[in-house]
């Protein structure tokens, strides 16, 4: 697989009323994903809830992807667990059905001693799907595992045959762009911090995953295509959207609000499962609002007209 | 059930050489906890590496407890996941063996967000096994979850009708004691950080969870004689071996240093899983020398002798 | 000098309405010291905002603790500071003027990188009052220096001609009795953690330091004249008074709460510096009304009582 | 005051070889800034061990500083201490003197509960400076206090006559667009993470404080100077040069590696003070080799001398 660029959407999960999974809204998703140029989706992951799914629960949502997707648009399968046994398994299914890559996170219960150990539990992981791009998923606020990923490209390089880069969501750029530029660029560091995506592009990035990508894509495709341009202070402007719609989002919980958001949107997943809870109707209607007063659905909006006339000339 | 009273061992899970699960080891393990004076065990927990197994392979170890236990001793079953959907197969699968208790650790991998939102959680899992005691597990140095306990009994009491109490593996032992105070001691609270035991007794404790009752079982047992008897200077000695042997371990890391442990007492339990990674030989070398010049093996036996000597009587 | 038995009272600063300090205050809280049976006081630490002073208001309430201990009492002054140069000053300051002992935190800024780099340092100030026993201050909530305990007596034990022991605070009790056994009990290791006396007091604590033997000390005086008798139960149930109302406290900044009791007991020590800040009016009305619905005061009382007529008998 | 561009430079303290204050040594070193086209200095702030060094030996700094300046670079004073009293001397001092700003970090012994009491805080300590713009020191990794810095800015603006804005020093770029872009870029934002610079600018970053602008502020005013022209790849590539030698560094403390790089440029610095401690030699040779191999002082080098031969034409 080449490298990635372009925007891949860390999809949700969508639910029926009983918290049954319901995956018969998953193909409407995929069309929307497609109509607001992302390239890809990432599944299972912390914004899809992965670990809070069964395993078979977790195969169900990979194959409704892969076959709504019907190579479209890039499919990802998180297969991150905190048993590497069943991690092997869901990365084993994932191959089987033709997903384009796969990615886990470090294990979360027992975390990895170092860096070393760190490399032998991924490789362990990767193994399990040797035909299919492996990207670990760095996200050290989440895990608690911050080891250095430079040093990470370095032992991976040599023992995982089917590492593709890494899922880098931290704040940490300078080690961000280390990774980017490692060996001259050999590997696909693909940026996960929404809010951070346009001092990321300054640094290197070229793709990027992430759970704000659902519902704003036209709008971080903007930013790219600005400061490809050269218009950084328009780019800023524009990335300027994305800070501050994110602010809102934190004063809640973050997965539950953009929930609240896509089902604005016309697109009604479902309640969440614990321990993550839905927002109160009260708190969506105060996000709303607030992203509303902001200009960002406006926002959006313009953005993806932009796209389309674009497309049509 | 009544409340827990002595030590009940936090086991350890039992491989072949190639990592699979050796649990033809389990009924001999049973027997040594027996003769050690130990009232139960605990088991798929930390210790036993719950989290690095899969729901199959934890449903297969806790059959083989069941059934080597043959109700001599309490069978306790952790059931924590980072799915509640699979804590409750754990859970109504513990019920159907005739486990005496289930436990679950909290969510770990998205983390509750506030003490009712715990609550909720350990209520759909305690619901799944309605029938059986449930302790909630407080570990917040593995899991990051820091809430108040006594604030959890409070609102976990009417919402978990079977909440017999918590486990509870932490140093603060005010809370601990405020804990088992609580309405008058309604709950069964069990003490598990055994390099504390004997200042946990000082404030009420009456029973215990701990990995070191695996091997130790007849010199903890001696802390609490003494301790009941009024000797507070040799109960001290007593448990200054036990903070000494700890104080050795954790110079590695703690589950694979017992292990080797265990396999100096002729319980070779093959290696671990990552991310834990067992002993080298000569760490493990350094430390069963460690623990014999420090009289630690001596004191065990020779409390050991006691106990049975007295038995004989 | 020799061990400290009993409690020593770490003392509130006094100051003026408009936040100058007021020292004239100094002697009547050493009288009821005195009357409480507290064994010294522990001066601008923690409790008594040594770090919200300036160096020469330091010297200034040291001045009057000595003052009005008049030998009576033990004075222990700490001089931990960011800048080890000011705390030299402080150290030759208080061994000029005649303090029993002197103490300091690490360096909390600039954190020590490891014990030996600890041990360095605190061997810099006590060097600056070679004939003044030194205590090391271990508070790793609040300075977040979490070295290990034991490593530092070994290694300062040979450095620091003058090292004492340690104030001790933090919950790790093994630890604790790993310090106290120290070679067969070379250190005084005075524990400073109130709310966990008994469960101290069972591995080996005969001192302590803490805020609310400035409020409390009968209570805990009782505690530990009924474990010395071998009344467990006894003994429990009056540390059970002083972990509630500790719990009490902590709803409120702890340190402003404690002063809101102070004046409700008649001593009005006026407001606290920044960041520190009096609670309202309503906050304290709250805390003393649960601390009286607890029947605290009624419980301290009653020691007080019973302390003074067996001193009359 | 107008905002802040260019770089300034965070100087180190110099000493003596018996550890007292070499200030005779500030001159030279005012000298190189203004040669390598800094636009002013940062003193006493973390690098310049302001935390280390007494009250009287700050304002000794302060003094050497501004007579050397001589209004030829900005001279910015760091006035933060753990008692707001110190800091308010400081400040006064400082204005006194003719420093153009001060700067203060959160108390850091008793740290402010809410950004409320952060801003009473910093209130506290302009106000003793009120005629000289002050800026909040916000560092987050070194003092643990993390509150949000747009609602500082809120509730700061209106109760801080004097507030300039804030030194930023933290990876959160997203919240340093929304405090760069607030009001309209009401309040000076001067970022403070060197190997982050450019990916700041891109959000908006206009003025910089930092360490490794004593050794290498061309290269950064080259990364500056290409990244306003656009030449986004360009100025990665020489970001790349800064980024690398920051990871050379942090394998070793921090300032004592700059120091080394400082005395490897002909300014012997003399030792740090504890809890720092200088590097030994063979790890300041390490250092110095792996800087040079990596091409690092090359680039400084050349980019020192385009700037020169610019300015001749």
């Amino acid at each position: 697989m080449n490298k990635i660029t372009g925007l891949i959407a860390a999809t949700f999960a969508a639910y029926h009323t009983d918290g049954s999974l319901n995956n018969t809204l998953i193909p409407a998703l995929v069309e929307k994903m497609i109509d607001d140029g992302v390239a890809g989706v990432f599944i299972c992951g912390t914004n899809g809830e992965g670990p809070n799914l069964t395993v078979a629960e977790r195969m169900e949502v990979a194959e409704a992807y892969v076959a709504a997707a019907a190579g479209r648009i890039l499919v990802l399968v998180h297969v991150g667990h905190s048993s590497i046994a069943e991690s092997r398994k869901l990365a084993a299914h994932a191959e089987r059905i033709g997903a384009d890559a796969i990615s886990a996170v470090s294990a979360f219960y027992f975390k990895p001693s170092d860096v070393g150990n760190m490399v032998d539990c991924m490789a362990e992981i990767a193994s399990a799907a040797p035909n299919t791009p492996f990207y670990y998923y760095h996200i050290p606020a989440l895990t608690g595992v911050a080891i250095d990923m430079v040093t990470f490209l370095e032992l991976a390089g040599p023992r995982i045959p089917n590492l593709a880069g890494i899922k880098y969501t931290a704040a940490t750029l300078h080690e961000y762009q280390a990774c980017v530029s490692y060996q001259n660029g050999r590997f696909d560091v693909l940026f996960g911090y929404d809010e951070l995506l346009l001092p990321a592009l300054a640094v290197g990035a070229r793709g990027a995953i992430g759970s704000t990508y659902n519902f704003a894509a036209p709008l971080y495709l903007q930013v790219m295509k600005l400061f490809a341009a050269g218009l950084r202070d328009e780019a800023a402007a524009m990335q300027l959207h994305a800070v501050n719609m994110v602010r809102n989002l934190v004063k809640f919980p973050p997965i539950p609000a953009q929930r609240a958001i896509m089902s604005h949107l016309g697109f009604d997943l479902g309640p969440c499962r614990l321990p993550l809870t839905p927002l109160k109707t009260s708190q969506a209607d105060d996000l709303i609002a607030a992203l509303g007063s902001d200009g960002f659905f406006d926002a959006v909006d313009q953005n993806y007209q932009l796209i389309h006339s674009e497309h049509e000339n």
